[in-house]
């Protein structure tokens, strides 16, 4: 019936291969190749947020982060007001792994048409209640329909003042590798919340430690208060946020700061409530811990002769820090220390948003 | 089987209205109620853009829009090189629409897991071409996958100096209204194009009028450089883009400066390719050039003493532009003079992207 070939150009959109055979860091990789810069670009993509020079004293902190319904959230497991906190939360985190303050959020909803307004209305009630305890605005947004699932797309813009950033490339062999908070316990919050679980594990496990782990599931509290703390001191060589789990950050670290690491067993910090659901579950605690994303806590490295002001600094801020290891020449790889003083390779395996 | 209710609170997930029932400008109105804000915001949510206080000379500009297949785009329809255009341009316009300079991107994807690399990497093509004419750099994005359709969701950063960005808000009385380049040509391309077009009428027209109207539907240009040369004479005062159709966006600028306004018809620069599709469609052009969304022109307010001033600066901007009416007072709403001199009431309808 038509008449002249409008879309003779479009045959090529069946070529390649799918993205889910390449992943999502080797996509990322593959459409951020030699991507096109400004000089106010102070650093692009591939870290937890961008640096962009706004003046003479600060810098503009930029992160995206999306929370899709059935990926990232359940309505059977997150109440609206969790989905929303976590969407800020994400973002939040991002931005403290800058040593950043967060300022202003961009919303971008897709919603499907029978969506309730009822439950919009709560997740708003919780970006806007976490937005109040970090001093964050929402200052724009967008709202589109979708056939999809539910998506909360979040810009958070924040600052940080020139030469405190944060990034993830400056570690060095010798810096001793930190962590605040605990691990595992997100992990243990999808073994005993995510669809298919096993029940019978599920009812062996405390109600307040099933609690506690959903929890740190689906309401992650970003370290802001210690990401600015860490970042004002000038100390940290480098930092970012554990989302993708602690060995597949570490990774990350490792990789930008052209380092390896040894991190001892013994030192981390394994939640109390994941070793509970861990053992009801027959799962090694130190699986949870090495390989669980959505952790949300801050791994950093520092010189030996600075990690006392590091630790002060994120203990007067209100929170937890513990050593877990240090950073070596990039030759060792990463390796983890077991208790029995043995070391094997720790591969940075974790969250793939694309697998 | 559970054994404790930790799910209790979710219910309320099934009440109140369908977000479809209550459309797109009153949902928006309904989560941006009494938002939170801070000192540095000049200016949140309801304009086409956000201004932000970053230092003394400059503001920040914070916009950010999503394109959804099935909805925005069609494969069938668009290139992936244009839907990465349009992607950036309907961002870019925003911009524009406060007189800024655009300079910075995050892209945040939500992918099939079956889609093609080729296809992203056209689409990644398209948004780079325009982002090397514009000056704007990728700076930062997320990847997720989704069981929904692609959508490919951009938050857009620019600046504006101080005391030189152009709201929607300022226009008075007796102000000139002015639009840049023609109107009806994205509508004419949505009649031509969109599923369950008529292919009877589509074959009466010309192969070219076709091509410029799925042009201007899929791979709109903004008028940056048009928007800051109005910004910078100062004398704007008030604007936005056309992304909704010129009744419904002329509503919100009347609405945002609390005023009426008078179109006249016989003005109305109603593109040669929409007034030949309309023809073969058997529709009044008018209805297109008054309708239609995704123009993507801009449209603006001058005091009469200023009007050659601002003419000026789109015509040295290698724009065109035309006066197709004036502001008046609120209580005179909005009116359409028509070639014969009557006036009629004009309806500020448009686009709903929930409706």
């Amino acid at each position: 019936m038509e008449r002249f070939p409008f879309n003779s150009s479009l045959d090529q959109t069946r070529d390649g291969e799918p993205i889910e055979a390449i992943g999502e860091f080797g996509l990322i990789a593959r459409l951020t190749h030699s991507l096109e810069t400004r000089p106010d670009v102070v650093l692009g993509v591939g870290d937890d947020a961008a640096l962009l020079d706004v003046g003479p004293d600060m810098l503009l902190v930029a992160t995206c982060d999306a929370q899709v319904e059935g990926r990232h959230f359940l309505a059977s497991v997150a109440t609206p007001q969790e989905i929303g906190h976590k969407t800020l939360a994400v973002n939040a985190s991002d931005i403290a792994a800058m040593g950043a303050e967060p300022l202003w959020a961009l919303i971008s909803l897709l919603l499907p048409a029978h969506m309730k307004t009822a439950r919009l209305d709560g997740i708003y009630e919780g970006i806007r209640s976490l937005g109040r305890r970090l001093g964050v605005a929402i200052v724009g947004g967008n709202v589109s329909s979708t056939d999809g699932p539910l998506t909360l797309d979040m810009t958070l813009l924040g600052r940080v003042a020139r030469g405190r950033a944060c990034t993830r490339s400056g570690g060095h062999p010798g810096d001793r590798l930190v962590m605040t908070g605990t691990l595992g316990a997100a992990a243990a919050g999808v073994l005993a919340f995510a669809p298919g679980r096993d029940m019978a594990a599920y009812v062996r496990c405390a109600p307040d430690v099933l609690e506690q782990a959903r929890v740190s599931l689906v309401a992650p509290m970003p370290r802001i208060t210690e990401g600015r703390a860490l970042g004002a001191t000038g100390v940290v060589s480098a930092m970012l946020d554990i989302s993708d789990g602690l060995a597949a950050d570490l990774g990350h670290l490792c990789a930008a700061s052209g380092v390896g690491a040894i991190v001892e067993a013994a030192a981390l910090p394994i939640d109390a409530a994941a070793s509970a659901i861990a053992a009801a579950y027959g799962r090694d605690p130190l699986d949870l811990a090495l390989g669980g994303g959505e952790e949300y806590e801050l791994l950093f490295s520092v010189p030996p002769a600075a990690l006392d002001t590091a630790l002060d600094a994120v203990r007067l801020a209100g929170g937890a820090a513990h050593v877990i290891g240090e950073l070596t020449e990039a030759q060792e790889g990463m390796q983890l220390r077991l208790e029995n003083d043995t070391l094997r390779p720790l591969e940075p395996r974790g969250w793939d948003h694309l697998r």
